[in-house]
């Protein structure tokens, strides 16, 4: 039997599209060649370069997938056979080396904990340990792995670099983090920054969305890989008028202003990175009230996007997921890959407010019980709620502090 | 600011349109002389007969408001000065003696206690006492009080007008609970029920729709008042071979076809029942945790649809009201008129589930304590999900013995 | 089998509604208690003033159809009895007297031939016969004719009255001329002007609108007939703060808002007018191309909306009408009551341009060669074609010769 | 000053989204893990295969644009360094090889006229001339030339290559072809036929969809280039359980589904193809009544989804486009590349009927003239309407001979 009213979709992206979203998408195509469409490219570009972070650097936006978005970073930067640094610390992180892999690269993939962050020493101990031969040409950084919930601190990671002083280009992933996360392109000096639209965005997927450096600029212009759809040098040369040099997905790109506008313009950046902050506090609360794990090891690495929960010994988080989603509407996130059963992932991203997260703890809760793992009804709950009925000048104390 | 995510709007009606239902309203209107729409109507016109619980009854749909149904109950079944038995007992049976009398009606309005159900022996008093000269015309019975949370026992209304051996004609105002507690036109014997399309029905507001006796039509073919936007006469002449004398409200009633598809065909009527029950059970054992009265006296009419809290002396229901809005994005109806201040109300009517209510639940307690109202953060919401929570059997059994 | 692409509706209403307007009404309801709401009445209100060329009247909107603003317009201001006195001139100014009849008016209905103006001198040689005894309280007109396609002069007939001296209320339905054809309350001293959503305003049908007069104002707040739904009194009174006496519909006022603007800021209310009477001028001259007559008799009272064309003897216009249905997805107007079978009528009103009318237009050529009806292909699109390329300042200076 | 009513989009693709696919898709996104989503796949495929004409091959989706599916086509059955057979006929055959250049394969170019099919003689003279050294791995085949409205005979290529007896891959562009030309898929025995939705389909761009054929999926087993977004194994495997290895681009394929029910089960392939042919030589026969050059040499090979025209020496078609937008409010498509200025280009693929062509071509009629391009007003309407009024029968007899 089919639930009455609305589903709660809480894995962690894709994300709920708002109303006003879908709207701005449900509209004829309009001719990719005239003057409308390029006005709307040129709103959107400035705006995706205050969510990077970035004055510097160039937007550079496909139809395509996540997954595009890393073959972009990679094939417009990279020739085969050149060096990379990878470290697999989550599903998402071990998926970007093997595509790295999969399209001739010499990836070297230093294996971590998943639940642990990418530490910044690692990194710098293998770059000194770089003897120069083939030397690294890269360093993938995940920055929020999604399988994990683990935010890495990519400062730091930059200062690893520095300190090493290798020049190893710096291609961060923020699918999971970008718009909800704070990101910083030019502070990190990254080189390739890569997202896609279906997470904090609040879109649909179907968009790979880079921020590129000069230097990653200039490294595409004469060197990378063989390439045609991901070769960012006719998109960044037609975007100068406003247009594209193949059909773009059109429809995508009217959400993404509403979006933008959204996020840039109405509630503002800092508010949107305060409020996923806000959030994330209130279902870590609700998971330390029922006794649970969190699945990210230190709590100054918690992400603000996604909370992945361990259940206990014995329980299969598969049962929790189907338990919540046929008796409540409610959709988690699986544990991926050789977490699979161990633990449920709560997605905390993209549009979002106080009394979603409550009716999603509540769900969890009775899916929990119903599931037989033991935990008080009500608890997680009235945890979450404790911390979002806090003032709000203490949370803009907390604010300062808590900053990553 | 703004508040991101979906808003919750709890209030008593109009309540939230299902996305599918909105895009079944989402389209070109089309010619409604056509074959395309006389298909339309002769597949509502059957659907909704069930939901008002008729065979004998006709069903007649006007472009209008709940206050237009009152109307058109009224105007085609009686004269101008003719006697109608009325009582007050909230703010909408207030408003529905006093349409009468604006209209010319010569109405006697019994006053009650706003809390209070309709007690079938005032009915059979009251007729009992008609003298004949100018005899009771009509009784008007408001089902469910969407102003205090009161169902009355309709069935047992009815034995009272028989009891008294009183030929008054019976006309129910089912606004608030038609398609979410069961309407039963026939087994009533009801002349005349009448409902509008936000509510249960999960429409936009904009139609008015009334089922009508045979016994009422026959009154209708002769006398009632001088009238023409609200005569059913020639609507019901057309909509033999599917078509409007005037321009109907041609999206609405394709989201109305949706929306009965949704009820009848799927869900099924009796689940959409048991769900209600089910989903106000879970807010009134929240009221009941919190420690506060439920403005409706006797249990055994607490309305499945919703529920009116009476907020502590000295507490100011607005101010629950304002901060649930503002701080939220919750939406709670007001006290009105005479329990201005004094009550507020949580819907939990049409498109609705459990999740959605344990966030509700959850940012009325929020609300209230930042209102100063003193709550158990969590108590409320762990209430309803002791009820969720209980085997489905239990559910069913539950379901024979509360049925009204 | 369905017909591909976009079907051409063009009967005279309900018209094409602008996928813009569509996607303003594709949202959530929203709590019509709340300020949101409040801004969207404070909005609508000042621009549809505009539409109804007014400054001193009162414009009140209800949830209901034309039908109900016939209603609306008679109750609020005619006591049950007064004398009303009204034309017939076709099928819409025949059920407006009617309408008045079912309402206790005492209707003097003056035949006329439908294709006729209604003539001032008509209207001031029965005022002037009137002895006073049960005066004329008011005269109903009729703009524009839907059923003939002839739009009579308002202004002439309010220098009738006053010619006759005669202090009847100025009652006119502009049902099918607002927002297409101008309206002048002010400088007609109309008392109540009516109208509904789905023509000009590009609206789907379900609200009536009125434009009332400070003199109608007066009358409505002491006389008038028994009234509760159309009673405008409670309405004006809570619209001042933004509100309504109850749930109105909320979506069409968001799609309401979305046409004003559409109408009155962006493309300008002259220049709908002027677009209107050129799109007209294309479709008349398509007519006298195919030898065929339009139904208005006088040139200088053809409709800027509207054309209904009769079809020569011996030939059946609802057989043009479904093979234009059946055969090319074009829906054309029937003949309706007494000119069945004689006339189709070509909707030109609304959201329209150049190259829906030549569709439109080739659509009829093919209709009526498939019915039998001998017309040259093309030809009556080359002659809107011809119209359509004249240059714009010809236009304009046409514009000010022809000005109604 | 914006242009009211519905823009005409004439343009060869993106093609005119119909409402009901713009309804499929405006919901809100679905868990991409769960069973509604695996159900949508897998009608989805089936449904497409029909499309493509094969009960064999293999149908593959991607997120992305048909200049990946270019992309697609090659990587995974030809390895860097092969040798690729293309033929320069147009703009779009030229940018085909370009894809395969930037990609590192070995492309040998044959130079045509743009206006001309690719001649199967010309495919077997080149293939005869392979002296196997580093033999032509592949054949590059546009079906449909979007740049000139050319359709070649690939079934007379398949011919050509089987009676030179050279084994060489045959891979077909059917972007502006599949589901408005008949496509064949297996009886082409073609390896790789490729397509993008927003043509054809009926969809907003986004997707580029593959059909490859069991001899390609071999080749992509083992050989190939390295790769790994357009690495159609994981995708293959993953479909067999109705998923995608990463997140697809959901609201696109809910579009898919509607225009798929549309096209295959309700207006059936055949009666799609029908109506393409028949509203393409509406076109024509306006174009030729204009006394203007179709860009198409012969007409055995005039494509039945675009039309390129040839504008007269000293007109400027960049001007046409122009005037037809910014006074008409149609798009047109622009000579491309190098016959910029001289052909302007008018679609006529997808959602489309006969009131529309008439539309358009009024409206090219009047574009033209007030470009100063001397035709009769009405004459390419008129043509058209002579043969959009032949009896059904004649263009079912018209059907078999006609078919390509």
């Amino acid at each position: 039997m089919s639930i009455s009213g609305r589903h709660f979709l809480q894995i962690p992206g894709p994300t709920n599209v708002p109303d006003r979203i879908l709207r701005a998408m449900d509209r004829p195509v309009v001719d990719h060649r005239g003057p409308e469409f390029a006005e709307l490219t040129k709103e959107i570009l400035p705006l995706l370069k205050e969510v990077f972070g970035t004055h510097e650097g160039t937007v550079v936006i496909y139809p395509s997938s996540g997954t595009g978005a890393w073959e972009a970073a990679l094939v417009n930067v990279l020739s085969p056979g050149e060096r990379i640094l990878a470290f697999n610390y989550g599903h998402f992180s071990e998926l970007f080396a093997r595509t790295a892999r999969n399209l001739g690269y010499d990836v070297e993939e230093v294996p971590l904990r998943w639940g642990q962050e990418l530490p910044a020493e690692e990194v710098e101990a293998h770059l000194r340990a770089d003897d120069g031969e083939n030397p690294y040409a890269a360093v993938l950084v995940v920055h929020n792995e999604t399988s994990t919930g683990v935010t890495s601190d990519v400062g730091a990671i930059r200062d690893a670099i520095d300190a090493a002083g290798h020049d190893a280009l710096l291609i961060v992933d923020t699918v999971s983090s970008l718009a909800s996360i704070e990101v910083k392109h030019d502070e990190w000096r990254a080189d390739v920054t890569l997202t896609g639209s279906q997470k904090g965005l609040m879109l649909p997927p179907g968009l790979a969305l880079l921020c590129v450096s000069p230097r990653a600029l200039e490294r595409g212009t004469e060197g990378g890989a063989p390439r045609n759809f991901f070769d960012w040098r006719p998109i960044i040369r037609d975007n100068e008028a406003g247009f594209f040099p193949y059909t773009p997905a059109t429809l995508l790109l009217f959400g993404l202003r509403e979006a933008l506008k959204m996020l840039v313009e109405e509630e503002g950046l800092s508010n949107v990175y305060a409020r996923h902050r806000s959030l994330a506090e209130g279902v870590r609360a609700a998971v330390e009230a029922w006794g649970l794990r969190n699945l990210c090891e230190k709590p100054e690495f918690y992400s603000n996007t996604l909370t992945a929960v361990v259940v206990p010994e014995g329980a299969d988080s598969d049962e929790v997921i189907r338990v919540a989603r046929e008796r409540f509407g409610l959709a988690l996130g699986v544990g991926l890959s050789r977490i699979k059963g161990r633990v449920f992932r709560i997605g905390h991203l993209g549009a979002l407010n106080e009394l979603e997260v409550l009716g999603t703890l509540g769900g969890v809760e009775m899916a929990l019980i119903e599931s037989g793992v033991p935990v008080e009804l009500g608890s997680g709950v009235r945890a979450a709620q404790q911390l979002f009925t806090r003032k709000p000048t203490e949370v803009a104390g907390d604010q300062d502090r808590a900053a990553v």
